[in-house]
This record gives structure tokens, sequence and C-alpha cells, in this order.
């Protein structure tokens, strides 16, 4: 049996060896996820985004906590873009995995590499289609900071989280202008500190500069202690309250629809890319293009089109580019 | 007479036209950048990042005075990628003119947006290669933030500052780790502020626990309050040392490669997606295919092999991607 018909069996392993296949760059971990591809598309994807040391891991336990009370599967992918620095997300795997380690209805998993098979959000895509595919019901897409790889991973997921931290001082008025109009929620965590209440001011003064269209979601800015699990109810009642106005106000399939293009685009991207790059790695083009940019000899705008025209079928190599 | 040629003659009004050109997408700037590439590769490039309130605008100002002191002619591309939302690159362009609008031996372009042709470095890298042909000595990128996009467009620099400033608190470490690897120099700004030893104690602390080989340059953290001015001779002087650096130890040889080879790579990239893009686009292929999805009786793997196999020649379907 292949490792598609186990993980949708329940075979968790499975699932986990099909990740590292994918990570590994396997080819053939292709196959499986096209055979599980059908079998997508009915988790809730909650992401969840912020300046470091705003809480967010401890946020994310403590929403996986509420949605296990509720009987649902959660899947969690932690996603770090600047981890080959840090290792950060392969440490905080660790330290989650103590917690919901007996947990069969908890599924893990941290993305700390770009990928072999493209960039970060194909990956973490990926990722969320085999946990969509396995049962998980809620997957939580957390990542580090606020850059904009992390804006585009979390605009994946249906309802997005915009985590705050009271005290960061006025520095960070950048980063919350930055982040502002990707939040379906905002939540400001650590809220027993000094300044939350001005924190929870600004923001909602920001929020309520922002035009909206009659009947258009307004995200609400909620206080947290996730440390204590204070305000997670409540933050898990907005989740909800944001997945019943999708569905109640159709934006669901405007959603689908951008979200299948975007994925659709990065992968063409990856592969056309890959593809060719095989070829003139392998035949010496490569190596006799660099060389001619290095005597500045040769242009890297006239190599390119000179590798379309003859790669691309019918390439007319005078579309520039 | 062509924009290139009239650049090379020294027409600022030509650059900015062709800058501008190159953000609108017209086909008709790549040959113009095709016939200036031959004249590149002569500025000396400074990579400036660091988090927002760092007071990066002011030291690049100054950094520019210093330099026009010397004789030397200026470009200044301050690049930020999450524009889009906060419009900052625009403002910061507007108030920097103002202090060099006299000046013809500086030339000031933001970059607000990805830009029509490709991604954000690759904008930036035909900034830069405009800027270098019109004669300017020393080139600075300046980004805002210190996200991934912005790494990867500061390495573009022979030598990378990062900017520090005091009191952005403990959870400023994790930005500290994830830059740490990049940085030529340390700039420690505001140096006046409380903390100031504190922060530049921790610097050299993390850069003392790094493995360099013998002979390998060794950053050092420098001490700057750009508003007053203070500091910045040393700056200039260290960015000096570190181009003397890369000459005598050969590094210039293998970074100079690595920057060909990651521009060609890019330029590729986008160029290959967007003909196919093109095609399928216009000819009804990737409506289908994105309907085809929305159902889920398409799945994108299978899709990206199909369009790989009938645009590319001699493609391998079986290349799975």
């Amino acid at each position: 049996m292949g490792l598609a018909e186990k993980i949708l069996q329940g075979d968790i392993r499975a699932a986990a060896r099909l990740m590292r296949d994918v990570d590994d760059g396997f080819t053939s971990s292709i196959d499986e996820l096209k055979q599980l591809y059908p079998h997508t598309g009915r988790a809730y994807l909650i992401g969840i985004t912020g300046p470091p040391g705003a809480g967010k891991s401890t946020l994310v336990d403590q929403i996986t906590a509420a949605y296990r009370k509720l009987g649902k599967r959660v899947g969690i992918v932690a996603v770090d873009p600047t981890s080959p620095f840090t290792g950060g997300a392969i440490l905080g795997d660790r330290i989650r995995m103590n917690r919901h380690a007996d947990d069969e209805g908890v599924f893990i998993r941290s993305l700390a590499t770009r990928g072999c098979l493209g960039g970060i959000s194909r990956s973490t895509g990926d990722v969320v289609n085999v946990m969509d595919a396995m049962g998980m019901d809620v997957i939580i897409i957390e990542t580090v900071g606020v850059g904009q790889d992390e804006v585009d991973i979390v605009r994946m997921a249906h309802t997005t989280t915009v985590v705050m931290v009271p005290g960061l001082g006025d520095d960070i008025q950048a980063i919350k202008a930055g982040i502002l109009e990707i939040a379906d929620v905002f939540v400001v965590n650590k809220a027993d500190r000094d300044g939350a209440d001005r924190t929870v001011r600004e923001l909602s003064m920001m929020l309520e500069m922002g035009e909206r269209a009659p009947g258009e979601w307004v995200p609400k800015v909620l206080r947290t202690e996730a440390s204590r699990g204070v305000g997670i109810d409540e933050l898990v009642a907005e989740y909800e309250a944001h997945r019943a106005y999708l569905h109640t106000s159709g934006d669901i399939h405007r959603f689908n629809s951008e979200k299948n293009s975007t994925i659709l685009m990065e992968m063409l991207r990856d592969r056309l890319f890959r593809d060719i790059y095989g070829r003139i790695a392998s035949n010496g083009t490569l190596a006799e293009i660099l060389s001619g940019m290095s005597a500045r000899e040769t242009d890297p705008y006239s190599a390119v089109d000179a590798i379309v025209a003859r790669y691309l079928t019918g390439a007319d190599a005078r579309v520039a580019g």
C-alpha cells in the first residue's frame, strides 16, 4: 500500500514519512500528493503571525487545547523561513511535542527551510494538504516574524490572526501598519502587561480609519493572556464567527479561487525553473553564460532570451524579459 | 539617441526615465539594460538593513555626505517590499530628496513594489545597474525591516551593514540571531541611548561565538549617533577596509560569481513563468485548470506536469515536480 492510501486510512507515521519525503525532494512524494489532493479542502485553516516575543507558540498551544475540548482534531504547521540561521522552528517543535505527545488528535510539523521542491509557501501548502487529507478539522499555520514570506504564508489560511504584545515601543508602529490589512482578528497577548490598553486603543483606531464596504468583515481586537489561558474561548468563538461569515457572505468562493490560483502559479514557477535549470546546468550552457557575465561580455537579459528561444516550444525571443 | 546612450553620457533625466520604464514593465527597457550591462561592475555596493526605527535613513544620509566629501558620487536605492501597505519608501524618498536635491553627485531611487518585470531583488538589481553605468562610485542599498526579502537584497552588496539600536528589549534577540551571519559590519546607532553598551556587548559576544577560518573577515561592532554625525568617519573607514579585504583575500571573485549566478537564476525564473503564464492565461488552459481545482477534480501537480509536457521542448512529463 502506498503512503497516500495509508494516510487516508489514518496512518500517522505514513503522514510524517510523506512530509519528510517532500522535504527531502523525493519526486515520488508528488505522486502521493496527487492522490491525496481530491481528499483535501475540508479543514479550516487558521493563520497566526506577529513579531518575535509576542507569545505566538503559547497561544497556539492554548487554541489547540480549546479545539481539542470541542472534539476537533488539530494540525499545527510552524513555519520559520529564517531558521537556517536560528534553528527556531525545530526547537519550538520539540518543546511542543512534549505537551501534545500523547494526543493522537494533534499533529505538529515544523518547516525550517525553504524546501527542495520549491518555496516555503509551497512546502507549507503541501504539509497543509497532507494534514487536511488526514482528517484534521482545524489546521493552525504559525509563522515567526512578520516579513513578506510570512505574510504570503498566513494568507493561505481562512482566518488570519495578527498577534501583538504591549510595550514593544513606538518602533513597532511600522510593523503594525504593514500587517494591518491582512488581519481578520487582532490579538493583544500578554494583556496583563503595562501598555496593553494603549496597544488595544491604537489598533482599534487604525482599524476605524480603514474603509470598508457595507457588510464587510470588521476585525476585532481581542485580549489574551495565553500563558494563563485567559481570553482563549473568546478567540475561538471569533474564529467560528469569521468562518461563518466567509460562508454566509460568499467570500469563501473568492478566497478558494484566489488560493488555488496562487498555489498553481507557485508550483508552475518552481517547476519550469527547475526543469530548465537542470538542463542548462548539465549541458554546460550555464557555466558558459556565467563565464561571459564575469567578463561582462554576456548580459543576463540576452542570455535568458536565448534560453527561452531554445527550450520553450514556439517561443518568440523578441518577447523581452 | 536611446536612453542607454544618454545615460552613459551622464544624462540624469534619462536614467530616471529608464528606471520608471523598468517599473512600468515596458519591454523596451530591457534593450536599454542590455546596452548598459557592459558598463556595470565598477561601483562599490553597500547594503544597509536593520529593524524599523533603527535610524537607517539618517545613517544613509550621513554616509552619503561623508562619501561626497571624498569626492565620490553616490547612488541610493531604498527598498521597501512591504510598502504596498505602508507607502514607506515613497515617503522616505521625498524627505531625502529635499536634502540632496541640489547635488548632482547623488542619485536617489525608491523601490516600493515588487515591480512588473520580476521580483523586488530583480528590480533592485536593475536599478543598481543603471546607477553603476551612470558612474556612481558608491551605491547604498537600504531596506526597511529584516525579512527574508531584505536579506536577499542586501546580500547583493559587497559590504553588508546591520544596524541595531539600544532598548528594543529582549524580543530583538530573535532578529539579531537571524541576521548575524549576513553582516560584514554592525552598527549600534543612537549610541547615546541607555542600553547601548549592553547591545554592543551582546553583539560582540555573539560574534566571538561564531567560527571563522584563519584570515577570514571579522565583523566589527561600531557605534554611531547618525543624527549628530558621530561615528560616521569610522564607519566609512571600515567600509574601505572591508572593500580592501575583498580584493586582497580574493573573496571578490567568489562574491561576483555567486552574485551573477543569483541574478541570472532570478531572471530566468521570472521570464519562464511570465512567458508560459501568458500563454495559458490567453488560451483558456488556466481557467480550465482552476475550475477543475475548485471541483477537486484536477490536482495542481498533474496540471503542472501537463503544462511542462506541452510547452517545453523535449520535456519529460515523468520528471515530477
